[in-house]
């Protein structure tokens, strides 16, 4: 089988930990792999399998020889270093903002739009988190019955926000339990026992980012730029995993157990949703599960062809890490590295 | 001034608390005050102004001569116990489920439909607190342009679920800093750095309790029995205030701005609403606050004449204890006692 020389850009942060985890776990074809970040990094160990690896800054010809470089260092840094590695011959696999709505990067979640990687031109981009989880229960809806309308509600995990935002909930909640001043810095408000319903910048149009992210991201993705959707995106103080209320309209009418055996049947998608056991989806369940979960079908009265879904998925796994990884997966099997 | 004999029948939950304080803070006229619990809290002190009250429970006679009896002791208690003021001559304010959807008993939020007091027969219910702070802002809306349908998607507080949640979020806190297994009893999963969408108990169609009862608590109130309606009510890891989104479809056309003027000019609501200084209602901001804070308001391109709002208040405020003594107070200088 052949290898491929893999280099990781934002090695120490969240995602990139968890995407060497996930390279790891699902044995990649590593030939040699470069873990790079800022120079404030360099010289760091990172141990990878049985390996001990030093922590790289991008220097003159980093990414020589390097066939894929998964990059998760911020939308600054990509939109530097991507096309220092294009350059070089290597594909660029991007986690942040950089590319996603350009035209000539292809924005892909693998069992969606796996297709559209075909027309790559050296720089992917990886979505934002909350759209990924989510197209993965609209790409079978639409295929089936048409989609007409969303509404989405966003519950996510302050991990979305990096790792300073994991410790400054943390502190905070030490505070507020130790009845000590909360002091917010990576916030703009106090997290703890509190939620922000704002991600991201504000737009003009008193949108946030994220909120646009999965309008725009979710039109690319589907190749139906047309699809009204409607977001409001709130972090609650949860660590780990985003947690999603979808309201849909189909363009069919649809049974509610065709849906359950639908999702029950797409790869990477699990339907935990028995009320009669109280259970359904939680965000402490993502923790170790890849899968996307989604419970709490039902029918929703109040419009024709109306239906209310509850799901949940690791942010920093099926939300950024992994599906990066499923994408250079993807390349490999098709020949398209 | 005429002053009248009060009970507080669930005197000391957390509720039951909040009403003593009300009273207290609004100098409601009172002659003489009965604070009534179960059995267990018997002879237990309680300080309201400058007299230490002694707990009742409920006895033969407790309710002679009483004029208002505000109830929050669950709707097991106030099944069996109402029916015993309403005999001796009183009118029950009820916080609980068990007449809500009763058609003799009136369902009121004062600043909305205060006047479905007049036809009180003693007992008058007190809407659900996720209910009170929507329809402080539905009831404009319906005026001025007519409402078509509502998703709604609730970020509830804990302390919604008594003092026991509020006492299991803080454990679980505490468990999960220390790294020690986290122990379920008042919620059926973890609620610390968690979020659980269900409250209440399941019904038959898939929606739980709580669900349903903003669809029909909010029919009854703004006498709109046909107005479409779907809900998903979320449990967070917050101690006190209710968050809320809602997407409303509006039946006739509106400008944003006329929007935020006509919440401006609604008593016991505030705008804040300030994306550039990333100013918008929090839940923490309503510990200290009986008004509903609206904000994030903005357009719904998704559908014709479609807006969102994100809305907060303390939930045993005016979700609870404030709109009872509210209702007194509105029967009071109604003269309906």
């Amino acid at each position: 089988m052949k290898k491929y020389n893999v280099a990781v850009v934002g090695a120490t942060g969240l995602v990139g930990r968890e995407m060497l985890k996930t390279l790891s776990q699902r044995n990649f074809p590593i030939d040699e792999l470069k873990v790079i970040a800022s120079e404030r990094s360099e010289g760091k160990k990172i141990q990878f399998n049985d390996k001990e690896l030093t922590v790289e800054s991008v220097k003159e010809g980093t990414f020589a020889g390097v066939d894929i470089a998964l990059f998760s260092a911020g939308s600054g840094v990509s939109k530097k270093v991507a096309p220092q590695v294009k350059k070089a011959g290597g594909i660029v696999i991007d986690n942040s903002n950089a590319f996603r709505m350009d035209p000539e990067a292809p924005l892909v979640v693998p069992e969606v739009n796996g297709e559209d990687l075909k027309k790559h031109q050296q720089i992917i981009a990886n979505p934002n988190c909350s759209t990924i989880q989510m197209v993965m229960l609209l790409k079978p809806l639409a295929e089936k019955y048409g989609l007409k309308r969303l509404v989405i509600n966003t519950y996510q995990a302050v991990s979305g926000a990096g790792k300073k935002a994991v410790d400054e909930l943390m502190e905070q909640t030490k505070a507020y339990l130790n009845k000590e001043e909360i002091k917010n810095d990576k916030f703009k408000h106090q997290i703890a026992f509190n939620a922000i319903p704002q991600i991201d910048v504000f737009l003009e149009n008193d949108y946030t980012k994220e909120e646009m992210k999965m309008v725009n991201e979710t039109h690319k993705i589907l190749h139906d730029p047309e699809l009204p959707i409607t977001a409001t995106c709130v972090r609650i103080p949860v660590v780990f995993g985003h947690g999603e209320s979808l309201n849909i309209e189909l363009k069919n009418d649809y049974r509610i157990e065709e849906i359950k055996k639908l999702f029950n049947e797409t790869k990477n998608v699990e339907v935990v949703d028995d009320p009669a056991q109280e259970k359904y989806p939680l965000q402490i369940d993502t923790e170790n599960n890849d899968n996307v979960l989604v419970g709490r079908i039902r029918r929703d009265n109040s419009v024709e062809n109306g239906v209310n879904l509850w799901l949940t998925a690791n942010n920093l796994r099926k939300g950024a890490a992994l599906n990066a990884v499923q994408i250079a997966e993807y390349l490999i099997e098709n020949n398209l590295v």
